[in-house]
């Protein structure tokens, strides 16, 4: 019997604990609130990530250990990762988890990113707006997600406006600025490294973002294969250079047909929750078979498909339901402004059938404007 | 925050709960034992079904209750009735725990069945077997499973023993004799029933037992859509007399082409585990979907799916895990002479990369016997 720690218990622990069920393993779930959704479907230990007592008793009870939150102090995963096995190992998590950090390394591999510069103080901010130009966005190197910790300047005279909002984080968190990329698409790939060095991607995603959250995603996504083979490459040459073992995605920018390094999520992916139906093995349980060193599952697609997430609320369920490859995700939280409640995913045997799908479901949602950059991609506007 | 009861903790109950948390259900399962499976997975209460005391704490923490273990008492199930919604409903479920009723129903709706005559006692027995003829079987009428609670006569000679093995059994749970059909092949199908009515099955299966136990199945059965549409029609039959509401299994022979009805089970059923991986929607959650009034998901196929049983003890997860296309259920049972304590499914695109799946499977697993039937079926032996 094994069972498997996750360190954060939100919706990618609770897919991670229903998706590893089957393998008959055992989830042990830390989380610092006793409603953390993963609850529902795992045992929980409430304790404070920085507590050596709980992280202690924690590691008592598990055999190995791995996250569903990025932001675990790297102290925390280190102190773990020197009693039981710890995936991904914590200086990939560590790296991760700064921004300056990962965008170094993914200039030292060779995968191009957007202009950036360390923000250390108010005078190197002028000078880094100076040298990178407007417009650009100021961004916390680390405990930045879902868009947050950001301030987008779109002329010099933001400049002040930026520090005044994210000044203060300069000494705690740092910061870091970028310039801003006019993309034409957001895209992802989902990659997994085994035990063994073993390494697979699911096909390419196209993301769309709403005030910096994911709204919707599409795979396969439509682009040029080349384009495919670039991303995967990237991906497999951070995870080689990371000894990186486990799920993770790497965000990516397409600008005039360049593929532009954004981040690096060292964790199972929103945009990857498609997988659940609509691929052979899903992202959730590729991540366990890989900590656990056990063969990867096959990543093909199986047909097209769309996951939306749903933001706040849950919508009525009813529209997704009855559509045929309508699968309904609700990870049980209470609803909260701005909070990931659910998602759904369509899938469809090929892309016309989907756009068909997505027309119709979308409307009866009354969520035309959340399907209709997808529609869009898809041809069928 | 709807919190279903399922009335029985194995391994059925705990794929209902893996696949309805992701519809945002809370479960509750009752068990007689502390260990049941489904407890790995979602909260369990342990007790007698026929404690009034334990009933009406699991009444009071549920909103709808089902079952996952078809012998819970039928006064168990209607003491529940007349506290909440009970799904599918006692008189149905009465129906099937009796093979005599289950069987006259069949005649009724002029489901052909094979030759069948109630077995009081010792003297009826004699009258049934020159009757009837041999070879026969002499059956419980209530509480078997898996081929326990049978005896088959192969000529007038066994009358003795078979009595002597089951004659004690008249009085408590009654006796039925049956003709013996010497199929040439088993065939389910696994069916669903709205609130509302609705209807729909899953491709016909075609299965194997060994020792009375299922040991095989494959989706879609290679079969002529006439004698599919046949099999679909009796279900329906069935469910519509019985107001059906939720998942069940009509369990048939056929034999020279007419299918002979052999059981119903009013549950979700092994021969349909292949739904998880190989249909859009598998007949755990649309029995969730049916028993809360939901609308029902598609049950088209995926392609073309196997499932192998594991009886006794798991083998060896490595070939399963590196075939492409290949999915396992570990139960989390404790290995036990007999038990079932998981399966695996492959599937494929068609049928025959189903067949060169199951083969290098097959071999790797050293089980060639197990999946040799279906190797026939698919015409690739
Ligand atoms: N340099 C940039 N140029 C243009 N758009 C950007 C840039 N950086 C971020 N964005 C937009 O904001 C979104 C969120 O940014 P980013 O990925 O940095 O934030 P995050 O807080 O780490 O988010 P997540 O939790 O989604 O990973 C991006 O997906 C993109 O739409
Ligand atoms: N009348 C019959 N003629 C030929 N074979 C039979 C007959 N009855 C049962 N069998 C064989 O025994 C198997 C199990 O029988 P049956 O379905 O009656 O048992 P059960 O204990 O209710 O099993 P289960 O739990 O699988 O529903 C059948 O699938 C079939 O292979």
């Amino acid at each position: 019997m094994t069972t498997v720690g996750i360190l954060g218990g939100g919706q990618l622990a609770r897919m991670l604990a229903l998706s590893g069920a089957p393998l008959g393993l055992r989830f042990l779930v830390m989380d610092t609130v006793a409603d953390a959704c993963a609850g529902q479907c795992a045992p929980l230990l409430v304790g404070d990530y920085r507590d050596e007592a709980a992280l202690a008793e924690f590691a008592s009870k598990v055999d190995v250990a791995t996250f569903d939150f990025e932001n675990v102090p790297a102290e925390s995963a280190e102190w773990l990762a020197r009693r039981i096995p710890v995936f991904p190992n914590p200086r990939a998590l560590a790296s991760a988890q700064d921004r300056m950090v990962e965008k170094s390394l993914f200039r030292e591999l060779g995968i191009p990113v957007p202009d950036f510069m360390d923000v250390p103080d108010r005078a190197a901010l002028d000078a880094a707006v100076v040298a990178i130009g407007t417009p650009c966005i100021l961004k916390t190197r680390r405990l930045g997600y879902d868009g947050k910790g950001q301030f987008r300047i779109r002329s010099t005279a933001d400049v002040d406006a930026a520090w005044d909002a994210l000044g203060a984080q300069a000494a705690k968190v740092g910061l870091i600025l970028e310039a801003f990329v006019p993309f034409e698409r957001e895209l992802s790939v989902v990659a997994v490294r085994g035990r063994d060095g073993g390494f697979r991607t699911w096909p390419l995603t196209e993301n769309w973002h709403v005030d910096g959250v994911l709204s919707a995603s599409l795979a396969p996504a439509a682009c040029d294969p080349e384009l495919a083979a670039q991303a995967q490459a990237h991906a497999r040459a951070l995870a080689e250079r990371l000894d990186y073992v486990g799920v993770f995605a790497l965000e990516l920018f397409c600008r005039d047909g360049v593929l532009l390094a954004n981040e690096l999520a060292p964790r199972v992916h929103n945009s990857g929750h498609w997988t659940i139906e609509g691929a052979e093995t899903s992202q959730f349980q590729n991540h366990l078979r890989a900590v656990l060193g056990l063969p990867l599952g096959e990543t093909r697609m199986l047909g097209h498909a769309c996951m939306l997430n749903w933001i706040g609320a849950m919508p009525d369920a009813g529209p997704v339901l009855r559509a045929a490859g309508g699968h309904w995700h609700d990870y049980g939280k209470q609803p909260r402004e701005g909070r990931k409640v659910g998602h759904a995913t369509l899938r469809a045997n090929d892309a016309a059938e989907l756009a068909r799908m997505l027309r119709e479901t979308g409307a009866a949602l009354g969520r035309m404007e959340q399907v209709a950059p997808v529609l869009a991609a898809l041809g069928s506007l």
